[in-house]
């Protein structure tokens, strides 16, 4: 890769970055109908996000619009996807085989999208050795021995609210970069190391409330 | 309820709704400690929040802090369930019984956070009848019965994202008020239905661009 091309990826702000998978799954549906050429301003209607955001987000991608068709959907949906990391596969490992971890070793969906688990751990003796859709489960204690032999560099932290900080540390402390935090807990890192929350409680706070409104 | 805390429920930003649920899981731990009272000062520390922040969150549930002592956690654990919505039970259909839906059926974890998966709904013909977790998956053809029938007042989307829009439009003339869509589609809604986007591909994407920035 091009010492230009590192320093452009470094520059991509998160916001962008989240939103530029609603823009790849658009223009796979417009792709899906035929369709060969689409502008900045219709993702912008179809997204809800101004015309000129979309352009800009669009920027950090190396592909270039021409001017009154716009971009070719079939080459943006090919870069988008690469761009955003889906079309190579990145180990992860999955920490907490409780009712949602396992719900997650379940979904193979994510393959599709590039994440790769590899495999689950717990500190549960019982599930040491099972599989979960063909991934093993291991006990928490050969997990030192496991990232040497898989190389995973992302972690999914599925444990009991009580354990997150504790499995956090263990886990950089191995080797893991990146965490996917579906605790409500607020886990604490050291810079180097990047952290995405799927907080699936939050969003149920803020369905209820509203839903509690609506209803009065 | 009182008319004065409707009034409050309405106002409650969804920023701070989305920070509840990290105290509770942070009083929740120090509950378990055994300790009994907390600052905002010790909670916003923990979290990562100004200070300032945590008491204006706080002053949306209706619990008051002593001067020195601070909240009473044990307390303040019953009012922040009770307020999140998570003691009662929340009706919810969940559809598109693919990788990820099936996933979503198998998590009990969320009955604890009072959402009630009843019924999933799939069009393909062959998961009509079927069952997953004790959760019985009926056609789509039967939506409109089975909502009179349970009175679901909340919608998980896990359909294909070309079938997002359409199966949306469908579920909110039949009663739906809530959508909680799992799709990587920006889905359109009238004004009074509540949405709330889980986008696990968004995470997905920043995780490994920050990881191919350190890799470089």
């Amino acid at each position: 890769m091009a010492n230009d091309d590192i320093k452009q990826m470094w520059k991509v702000p998160e916001p962008t970055l989240r939103r530029l998978p609603w823009y790849l799954a658009f223009l796979k549906l417009m792709k899906g109908k035929g369709e060969t050429f689409v502008s900045s301003t219709q993702i912008a209607k179809e997204i809800n996000v101004d015309a000129s955001q979309v352009a800009k987000d669009l920027s950090y991608v190396n592909v270039s619009g021409k001017t009154r068709v716009g971009y070719e959907i079939a080459t943006l949906v090919d870069v988008l996807e690469s761009f955003l990391g889906f079309t190579s596969q990145h180990k992860a490992f999955l920490f907490g085989v409780g009712s949602l971890g396992a719900a997650l070793l379940q979904d193979s969906g994510l393959t599709q999208y590039g994440l790769d688990i590899v495999a689950g751990f717990d500190v549960r003796p019982e599930l040491a050795g099972t599989t979960i859709n063909s991934i093993p489960v291991y006990h928490m204690d050969e997990f030192p021995a496991k990232i040497r032999k898989y190389g995973a560099t992302i972690g999914i932290i599925t444990v009991p609210v009580e354990r997150a900080q504790e499995v956090t540390e263990q886990i950089i402390a191995g080797g893991i970069k990146a965490l996917w935090n579906f605790t409500p807990f607020r886990i604490r890192v050291p810079e180097h190391i990047v952290v995405q929350n799927t907080s699936m409680y939050a969003h149920l706070a803020v369905m209820f409330n509203r839903l509690n409104s609506i209803n009065q």
